[in-house]
């Protein structure tokens, strides 16, 4: 059976696109997904998406992922990644792999993005790498569950 | 009359006894307030409970307990606990006493654990007691209305 | 035509006039409104008020508002003042001007309420002037309005 | 009979206009003061303006305010504002209302433009408005004022 | 065979009641031990109980306690809470489960005493219930014990 | 009657004269309770002294005085200046002025002395005037116990 | 004409596969350079190879490598990630795109591996995917490499 | 002769009765001086009295003095304490012993009034005493030249 | 026309040759000045000369050398250099290039000489070269002139 | 006549062989005298033993058998390493040598034993090496006393 | 057959003897090589020794000694100890047991020098023994491997 | 006989004139060292030039300059300033006069360039003046030789 992935995306992500071009680039969200789920099929993956500006709700997703038998998460937390330990508690508490990315470099950016309360129980991190870096997320994540198997 | 508290337990507590059972163990959320409606019974006390992976939700319903005359609270504010200003504020805005509780040892945890919006304004805090603890804190509350009357 | 103004207010505002009289005056949020909407009228500015305890209603909001066209925010963050990066990243994701109102002075007040994560990217930010500073940071933000035109 | 306040200028404010415009704008010193007074009138206040580049010749100045009976103080200190627990003493000696302005928006500065001895004591503080913030800030202490009646 | 609890107190608890009593409540030492005495009879659990104001007395005491096969501690540390590390040692060297009381509530008082050297390693650590935290803080020591049988 | 002062010296101070002459001077701890019992004798005060390198006996000897009514505390803490928040309790439990010396000057030495558990509860602090500290010392307890009466 | 890509490993990474395999896996190095170059010739890029324990040996060769026109670097630098800013100087004397690659999740490991003095200044991070983490790399330098054509 | 000796009094200080008498106390400056004046004669003392509110004329001041052959200083240097190094370097210019008083026990103070850029050079310091902490503090100088005879 | 420089010694640098030789040196400023003259009618710069113990008279005289045309400053700003923003805000204030001297080698004394507040905003700074500093430094500043021009 | 040595064991440390063995290995305090002993006799030395939990009765035990003439020390501190500057004065009050020894390798245990009150004024420091390391002490000590003579 | 170590010096040893000899005595590094070599024939140790200014140069010769064999490695890291990640790296990279040596007491050196990034993975560490220290640490050693084996 | 001056130039130096150039200028290191030959025959100096990318290979030539009887340095040691405690250990070694130059403002980047292993033992430092900076530093030096014949 083929992997099945959620990809989330955190806080001010449907900005995408609209939002600081200079930092974020142009592709919107919707784009991003598109081409996100080309990959997918040629990679023989399931992936469903997934975006909300509340904490509480992305948490209450991810219970619900593990509840259904999801594989593993890509998330852009956007930024909740410094802020939530909530989050950091949900990823925790469903025990699944998960890849965090960062479309922008936020090691080039203000101290308060240096921090993430998700890293060091992620399975891989990635930044800078602009929205392909979700491809590579993908490629990473299932590299992960090939090995686990 | 007998003295009405609300049991509130914040984000990823739902998931208890399925999420990280070393720490957290194996009791369910359902299995907890069954005991403890059990000893308020016997305390002759009135609980409710309430539990939400929402910041928000958890204030509107602080707000909502204290109009509608509650005594007191119990509450495990779960990740929220080293976050959230806003929950300190919610009681802050209601002025009534609660009562702090953590299932583990959270000094024997991360760093970012050692921290607390609310304890400095709490009538009292216990950890690592297990789910046992519900159990002192409510005892405990009871004396804190019994002393204030 | 006229300047459009949404006037936020985060956490807790909701219960201004019962909360903590000593630090936030009597004014209920109702009174501040109805002062704030007779001053606006004055200067010709349209306002609409909303608040929300729940920091991602605050954020599809803030979205909205400037999917609607709104000129600029006045904004009592509350307690996501010192701690919402999202709400940071939602105004420069719509890179609108806004002010950030603080009732109270928070110089005056807990060590975690000197920070605050909306001041520099603010057009201007003010505090200590009670309920009254809402009609201040009208005027501010209609002064940079109309040296932004 | 009419409020009585003071205006106090900091260290090299007497250069505005001339220094650094893209940061503090293109009126001068003397520009402020007229629009000032003429708000001034307006609002039935007396006002009066005093500048200095030394600390010992401001606090001598606000010495001799209280002892003429002055109602409140405006005050712009500005590197003072950093720097000198002197001038937050001459504050606390003469126990009069004051606002602190800043004429630029000071948390997007140096990090140690983030710290005021004065904040804290103040009635209200104020920043990032340009020149315009003095006529907030009269408004507001004029509140203060008020209220204190 | 019932279990065997001793029951620590360190510098200064000698004077209860007679020390700061609006934060350490009007109960005598020899109150206290009275009123656990009744509870621990109720609960069938053996209680000695022991006060100094001296560090290494106590660290002799809890040696000589593990030899003579006490079942568990609860210790209300005192001042030695925040500058003990022998404390911990002790309590490391004889490996029995303790629970560490504070009368007051740790948290609102100040910097130095929000560190302690022993909390990471009890099975449990409560603040702020008063004297009535021994009660708590026994029961919660005899579920200990009973879920370690 | 004649005031009853209680002069205490902590660790090492029974050393005094054979110790580290060039930081503490030549005289010996008995030269110098000599040269202070006759300024007492002449300022009409009893005075007592103790002097233990035990902070339990320190704190044991602080109760007993309290007990016996003494009308205030000269103490060299010595190192315990740095290091006994048990102390600073003994202190507050006692509830009596105490003056704190230091034969040395403790802002030149070691960053770890420039720290005292004592200083902002004692009535007064004095340090670098060698032994003729414990002259001033008295001098400034018996002006203390003069403006109480 | 063929991208060229410089993959630069730094100290101890010749023990690949020797080395804390717990932490490291079981890929030597040479295992790893044939994969990549694999990939390489997948993706039509022409790959060097270059490892050192020498951070000058390195830096030499970074400014070797852009006289000889490289397009860009991939480069795990190890330990010297923490420790070197002249490989960072390095980098910025040269100025070509480069990716910084952790085979480890460092987030997970001692404190001073969560600081690098190269991140703000590449093109993309990665770290956590073990060897496999070379392949994104590779993919994303491309990507970076085709968007700045 | 008779030992020469200036009490330098900085700013704010000639508020002393009218600035904050709950910490200060309720002499003025003059009745310090002729209080300081009377002991002075008494212990055969010349005393001259100065006070500032400019820390340039303070430095100017001591420069002169030290010309003219003063034996010692006593000062109180008010907020100039906490943030003069350019009146340290004064008095490490003279080379002349000097006493630092406060009449305020500064350790109860606000946190940046726990750093004295004076201390570690001067001979002693006091505080704490009120204004009767001069009368200790010329009695300690005066010592102090005895000892340097 | 040659260039005008005006060389600024801070507080106490009028004490130089009496002041701690051992740090300073034993030239007096008088020296210092004609040795600096002498050099500047070799290299064709005219130099004048100021020297105040008043942080405001610095500023003051910045402000009117910056409107009689100088080219540049020399400043050893002594202990200003590391408590005075209002002397770095009065160079922003004229934008003119200036050097910043240090006759002792600051970094080799206590820490609070190691912050300057006008070294980033300078156009060179040079420390422990005694007085000759001043020498190399009107030859950094004429360097510096030169390749504006 | 042979060198005189004192070894002195802190807090906890007659729980030797029964306390925490994995960190503190199987020998008891006697295995660890008795092997000593033999040593010493190898080495032509006089070795006296005491352990004590008290801090005070160390720096009793010190100070006695410097008036006893002892050559010097091997103190292994225990946990007052971290905590104790009254024994740290204690040694510097007698001015012998001593060699301070760790049986664990407090490198790699918690933060608050990387910090030693008696390092920089001891003759030698080891750790690591278990009890072993008593035997390298003395060694080390004979050493330094052998270069003194 | 008889263990074999490998003992490392790095940078600047070379100079021993020649280099501060009030810090680290005047031994040549042949004189300490020299006295070694004798106590490792006396214990029936091959010792091999290697001194180097390079970092990379160390790195190597530590993967050389263990893919000969080595039993275990002395070293005196010198100034690397404070700033080489590199070298930690390498010793967990190769998993033999090492000594730590610094002749000199580093505790009682510059605030840089108190920080390893060895001694928490070495097998014990020794400082302030001068060139004895070798010798101690030779009989650690093998201490060591005799009870590994 | 004429000084003998060392030039030496650390990591990536030898990028100069190609690197950031507007950062360090457009002369090469060639153009520099021509430009100081010529200044140093004026000036009857004997100079040698020095760059390596390898801090061992600065640390073996600082050795080998001082056998060779070398009488003072010039040294940019690049990145090597913050991080090489080696370096600095080497120029304690031969214990040889140096100035420290950077072509850049050091104060005006990024934080971790602020701090200087090397200044506090050095004769002296400059920053700022670009490659003229190296001119003042020779004569700089050569003072320093003067005044210590």
């Amino acid at each position: 059976m083929n992997p099945r992935v959620l990809v989330l995306n955190g806080p001010n992500l449907n900005r995408l696109g609209k939002r600081e071009p200079s930092v974020y680039g142009r592709d919107t969200l919707a784009d991003l997904e598109k081409g996100l789920k080309t990959l997918a099929a040629e990679l023989l993956v399931e992936v469903d998406f997934f975006q909300s500006n509340h904490e509480g709700v992305l948490i209450d997703r991810i219970h619900l992922a593990a509840d259904e038998g999801v594989d593993g998460f890509l998330i852009n937390p956007g930024a909740l990644t410094h802020t939530s330990v909530a989050l950091r508690d949900a990823f925790l508490a469903v025990n699944k792999p998960f890849v965090e990315i960062h479309i922008s470099n936020t090691s080039a950016r203000e101290p308060f993005r240096q921090e993430s309360f998700l890293s060091d129980i992620s399975s891989g991190v990635l930044s800078g790498f602009g929205t392909f870096g979700y491809h590579l997320a993908l490629r990473g994540l299932l590299e992960t569950l090939r090995q686990k198997r």
